[in-house]
């Protein structure tokens, strides 16, 4: 099965004004979809990040891809490699650092779901059957709650309403809790002065008794604040995620607060692995294949983990139902992934590339799609609508703080600012 | 693709009398011939080791595999894990320490392998594709060469002759080099006083100058004697292996000696590799597909070893064919496997279960085999042959010391015994 053509198709959906350390997310989130398709007519999807620089890099793989059989994947590695070359910036900053090795992952990433899409449809299986097999037939996600303001400036207000109190918060997360059935719940930190976030954490702890809380500032913390939050925290988080940056810093407030940490930003590369794990940084990490290299090497990486007893989640950005899809698929497969994954699902509202049907929560979880391969088909006119968004909606790379600024100019990224 | 059957076949074939740390092998080397086939007809093969404790195990194990998909590696691990229960004893001490964990993984292994045999054959592709595909189109070995007798007692002289001393083991390399081709060399030590290993490994630095050369003492030293080899051996060996037992010994060598160390002894499951990665016990591990839980597991493994600087060679017991291209296809796949493969296939001496032709050595290197799956075939009269030999030839667990003792009483296995 030789790749004849691959499609790159950016696209723009809206998204509400979810707020941040790094500012608060602008009003149309991008992404990319890659379509691969084989000598046979097979055709397989991957999704990816649509900031211009990321975006540039896939159009320019995408071509030296073509003519490759759809398992070399070693040798889509090798290639994409060679094409990428430096580090490929992530403005936002909120899934730590990039690296070389990060900007190479981050692109073959979306190829190399798209290769087991047309696999898992070549063979007749789902994608889950390409990685092992199910361990679970349907993923938990947990409800993943934004301080947020009521509409973007000038805007009619969305329909989730403002939360920037433990009143307001508690109230978004019921409405998510009704809607998808979830079972755990993350709040998204670094926003308001601790005081005020624990505020909201002990909210949700008295609304939703028994449920498992996280609470992820992106950094916003030293590690003095982190290890006071935390101990004040006691018995009231599943875990806490990122108070502050880096492995040392993680390791100081590792070793003096009660609950595990978890990361996406201090691990984000597999260079970053042997110092977290030497220093005890962290006890979870969050899996994300976006920028883990896909389904395969998220799967050692997460073999890794159990080795070295390290605990999984997994982490989203903004994302559409090839994402999900490929997301439910890989952690079906992953015995060790026992932590709810998170996903950005609800702040789609609706919004797909996706036909429907495919993708459901049931009781805060996705069963895994049963179609083969990722189980997840393409509409081509919600595609088209989606492009024409991208080309007319004026952003190009997601700049969250820039946005901040128009209506804050005094704003600054929280890193350990508190 | 449904599991309808599985055949276990144990062989016998005839082994040179090979000596090493443990005694001497046994005129028969027993292995176990895994078949399964589906309810579509396809059929995969995996080869395992044949001591009776192991068959039993790996007997009751294909009885709960009947009815899974050849997907369901996860569900199938699963299962093993449940009928292995207890750690199942490795009689010859060779390959480290028996675990729980390992004891799972040897059985899963034959199993697995004869899985992506089908799934290989299902998708019309070799099974390097199915994991990653070829980053070298063929897989380089060593000459693996045995101190050995003459003639098991009693028997006509072998072909390969006597090798007691350095001119013998320098005429052994030049035997399997001119047969194979073989560019890089390993002398299984451990049999005599750490003294003439020396200077049989300096004669063959000398008799073939710029071929890397390994020594593998399985354990026979002290640290106190390895570190005093180790320097006596600077510039004169790619690597060390196992010079004396268990991983804070290795560390205390590590330290001390100028090439790296390397080992399938004191690091044979994924327990062992947190300690002997903090220790810095190693620099190469050797994979082996057998008992590290078949090809993708052993594939996680390597990649665990990239991300923690760990180089990789590949270790071998008597084995047949199907072995052989098992091996072939996971070392072509594997990007950080850069020193030759051991392999005892001079030793089998043409005997096989699989039908000539589809593995052949070119300069000392196996080209991946071109076929679907595996791509290689079970020769069934010879299967037959084999398997009568194993009922009649009185060996049902290899014993290299009992063997051993039979010649001479007084014989002890050599652990760091110098
Ligand atoms: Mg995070
Ligand atoms: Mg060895």
């Amino acid at each position: 099965m030789i790749i004849r053509q691959i499609e790159v198709t950016p696209v723009a959906f809206r998204d509400p004004p979810l707020l941040n350390a790094a500012g608060v997310h602008e009003p149309w989130a991008l992404r990319t979809v890659v379509e691969v398709i084989t000598d046979e007519g097979l055709s397989g999807l991957g999704e990816t990040y649509g900031d211009l620089e990321h975006l540039t890099k896939v159009r320019e793989c995408a071509q030296v891809l073509v003519g490759l059989d759809v398992h070399a994947t070693n040798e889509m590695y090798a290639r994409i490699s060679a094409v990428v070359g430096d580090v490929v910036t992530d403005m936002h900053g909120l899934t730590g650092m990039a690296t070389q090795e990060k900007s190479v992952d981050r692109v073959f990433a979306a190829f190399e779901v798209a290769c087991l899409d047309i696999r898992g449809k070549a063979a007749g299986v789902p994608v889950v059957d390409l990685l092992g097999g199910r361990v679970r037939d349907a993923v938990p996600y947990s409800a993943y709650l934004f301080y947020k303001w009521a509409a973007h400036p000038g805007a009619e207000p969305d329909r989730f309403g403002e939360a920037l109190d433990p009143a307001g918060v508690v109230a978004q997360a019921a409405l998510l809790i009704k809607e998808y059935g979830f079972t755990s719940i993350k709040l998204k930190g670094g926003v308001f002065p601790p005081e005020q976030e624990i505020e909201a954490i002990e909210a949700l702890h008295e609304a939703f008794p028994g449920l498992p809380l996280r609470l992820d500032p992106n950094a916003a913390w030293t590690p003095e604040t982190s290890i006071r939050v935390g101990r004040e925290l006691e018995g009231k988080l599943e875990y806490l995620e990122d108070p502050t940056p880096d492995i040392p810093g993680m390791a100081r407030v590792a070793a003096e607060v009660p609950m595990p940490l978890a990361t996406n930003m201090c691990v984000v590369t597999r260079e970053h692995l042997p110092p977290a794990i030497a220093q005890q940084a962290i006890r979870v990490l969050l899996l994300d294949h976006h920028y883990w290299g896909g389904l395969v090497r998220s799967a050692h990486v997460a073999s890794l983990c159990a080795t070295f007893g390290l605990e999984l989640s997994m982490h989203s950005n903004s994302h559409l139902g090839i994402s999900l899809a490929a997301m439910t698929h890989l952690a079906a497969a992953t015995p060790n992934l026992t932590h709810a994954c998170d996903t950005h699902t609800p702040w789609q509202n609706g919004q797909d590339v996706v036909a429907p049907g495919s993708l459901r929560f049931v009781d805060g979880a996705v069963p895994v799609p049963s179609g083969h391969g990722l189980g997840v088909e393409l509409d081509r006119d919600a595609l088209a609508v989606m492009h024409e968004q991208y080309l007319t909606c004026g952003i190009t790379s997601r700049d969250d703080t820039t946005y901040m600024r128009r209506f804050d100019p005094a704003f600054t990224t929280r890193r350990a600012s508190w």
